[in-house]
């Protein structure tokens, strides 16, 4: 483990020039708590709970796989207008452990929804039964390994103790902390907007540095906003947004069996009602969540494992958006393109090699490739003006921004990827030792 | 460069326990020659030419990029009864070099089918006039550079001097080490088999150990055979055993510009006639020719860019071939499984999260996964007898066979990949310095 809370200072200060986190602060409605269940060896958080005191309408979208966890499962089935609660734990996937698996969940959900009752019972007016059926789990770590039930229930009498009302940067970042697995850095984004004349706040973590390739949602993201917006129109912003966002990024190209974006609004700002995802006042609002969720999926890509480079793709002038996506992902995905990235080799070749693997034609005499400011093949032949130097200079930077422009129509899709280091091996050849 | 003829003994000793190369003998009708031309910096031999003094009938698959290098446009249009030649240059792909990398063949046809005439009307009782169409080019190299014209010109007449027309192992060694590139060994396989009571011999050559995932063929290989069988026998023969073969094996994924397998009939062998592939007398000519290309594709598996393991991923029972294939390969280019097995870890959660990343449906409880000779998934639950030590134990071999059961259907597919290791980003991270 490379972090706990007491070195976030010391993280604060290592912080990249690219894209990193940000400081969150107070939102009502939210409430946060996080402990140890001693699911590592070495003592870190493990359980994080996001606790909702008055409900929060919610929208998810999960993984594409067709072997999904058993919390994918849980929360798939969870119809209620709200939910209380959202807690997720690291260290074990929860995936491949059959009815075992979603059982334990059954039990936390039980054992969870009775202390939370206590607590609203201890603190509201009003006080609500909450039902086990009121609550999400997002799980992440290994897959097939033996749920930790009894390690995971123990530790929820602390969790529920130690519930922060009022948060502050340092309960976010143990938030954040509490989720990550080989993640190298915590991961929040936060925007302001209005909704008429409300102010809105958006706030967002995640986690995620392997394991990473979009089929609809990617990794563990939570967005926290304390506006107030029913849950059909969230799901409609979510759905919206995650395109070109957390479904806009790759690391490996390999999709998880637990991914998981999730939106919910407290409802404690009281805006004006939004039916509709078509009414222009939520517009910014939506930007807004976009904002987070880019900022968010960049974090995730920059502290991809082992990366030392951010890497965009945009491909431009493409017949369809699939065809500009198809050829994006192909160039990100491609082991000698994120290779020849981390050698700071401008070899132009493999982007092209890449290219040439899409599902749609290409026309050679139509296409062009630059990297960074600088033309290298231009409509079918090599750019006059390329200069090999030039390019092996910008090659040295953090951000690498690659352009094809495939010269047939008028879509674009931008992707999101980091570069292939020997570090990535290192961490992957040794993840479970 | 690692290899150079005066070692080939030193490799020879090298020899790995699980697939190598074999020793080649002479063939009738085929004449070798291989020269440097001086395209690395360091001299090796770069050009390599197959003469066939009385022609050859032939057939050939090609890369199914939708970028492709100009030797396979060239060939592609090559409509000739007979072929007199094939030339191979390694360093240069000849891909995105546009018309003045085709020109550049154009020049060398000419010059080539010149000086082979020259040779027959020397040597040849009824010389032939041998056209610049009646040849075939394999390129192999980096993509998008000028491509060498001035060298590979210069160096046709100590090229068509040198031709050996008896060969031996040590030519064969030549030629095999002529083609590659970063490959570390020579790929060589050979077999004997009958048509009716005559004995054939069929000889190959391959290069390749990165860029290679199938699309139809992969990497450069070459068949060769004294048989007398005309060129759309060749063909349904090649386009039969590809399948199992070539196209079943991914070192990482990515697909080149330049993938070529062809195989060629010096019709020595006055062997019965052989109408159609249907014609029973052929299929054990056609398992020998499947037997030498799956040799030859493990051998380009083996000796994958820094692979330290051959592994087998074996889908079984599924609706479908192409279900079966889909996920075999799901396997085989998932990072996450290549690095874990790198790793020695029998992380079969990883297994898991590729399976649930094919493009059919899973029923958890119906999936099975072994590790070599043990069970660890069992329709659903871990297998009870699962013994983690033990897996890990069989981890450390050099060959890693997985088999997944889906449990569907009663189709399969076995496909072969290699580990991915510190040693792969190394050579790719610094391939063209």
């Amino acid at each position: 483990m490379k972090f706990n809370i007491n070195n976030f200072l010391n993280i604060s200060s290592q912080r990249s020039k690219i894209v990193d986190f940000q400081d969150l602060d107070h939102i009502d409605g939210v409430s946060i708590s996080a402990v140890s269940a001693g699911l590592y060896k070495v003592k870190r958080d493990e359980v994080v709970l996001f606790y909702f005191r008055d409900g929060a309408n919610y929208a998810s979208v999960f993984t594409q796989s067709k072997i999904t966890s058993e919390n994918v499962k849980w929360n798939k089935k969870i119809k209620a207008k709200k939910v209380y609660a959202l807690l997720i734990n690291t260290r074990n996937a929860n995936a491949l452990t059959g009815p075992e698996g979603y059982n334990a969940l059954k039990k936390i959900s039980l054992d969870l929804s009775l202390r939370l009752t206590k607590i609203q019972e201890r603190d509201e007016d009003i006080p609500k039964k909450i039902s086990s059926k009121e609550l999400l789990f997002g799980c992440t770590g290994t897959i097939g390994e033996k749920f930790p039930l009894e390690k995971i229930k123990d530790s929820l009498s602390e969790l529920v103790q130690k519930i922060k009302y009022t948060q502050n940067k340092l309960i976010w970042m143990k938030a954040a902390m509490g989720i990550i697995t080989t993640d190298l850095k915590p991961k929040l984004a936060m925007a302001e907007t209005k909704i008429g004349s409300s102010k809105i706040k958006v706030y967002g973590i995640a986690k995620g540095s392997g394991m990473i390739y979009p089929n609809m949602a990617t990794t563990l993201a939570y967005i926290f906003t304390d506006a107030t917006l029913s849950s059909s129109v969230l799901r409609d912003i979510l759905k919206h947004n995650i395109k070109t966002t957390f479904n806009a990024i790759s690391c490996d190209g390999d999709t998880s069996t637990n991914d998981m974006v999730s939106i919910f609004s407290t409802n404690k700002v009281q805006n004006p009602a939004i039916k509709k995802f078509s009414d222009k006042r939520i517009s910014n609002f939506s930007k807004t969540v976009h904002e987070v969720l880019l900022n968010l999926a960049k974090q995730v890509v920059s502290d991809g494992e082992g990366a030392s480079k951010l890497i965009s793709i945009n491909s431009i002038n493409c017949k369809s958006e699939k065809d500009a996506k198809n050829i994006s992902f192909k160039i990100a995905n491609s082991l000698l393109v994120k290779t020849a990235i981390a050698g700071e080799d401008p070899n132009w070749g493999r982007i092209a090699m890449a290219i040439g693997n899409c599902d749609s034609k290409i026309d050679e005499k139509k296409l062009s490739i630059s990297i960074g400011p600088h033309k290298i093949f231009y409509k079918g032949s090599l750019f006059e003006k390329y200069d090999e130097k030039k390019v092996a200079e910008y090659m040295k930077s953090q951000l690498i921004e690659i352009e094809v422009d495939i010269g047939q129509g008028n879509k674009n899709f931008k992707a999101f990827t980091m570069d292939l280091t020997k570090k990535y091996i290192e961490i992957n050849a040794d993840y479970r030792t």
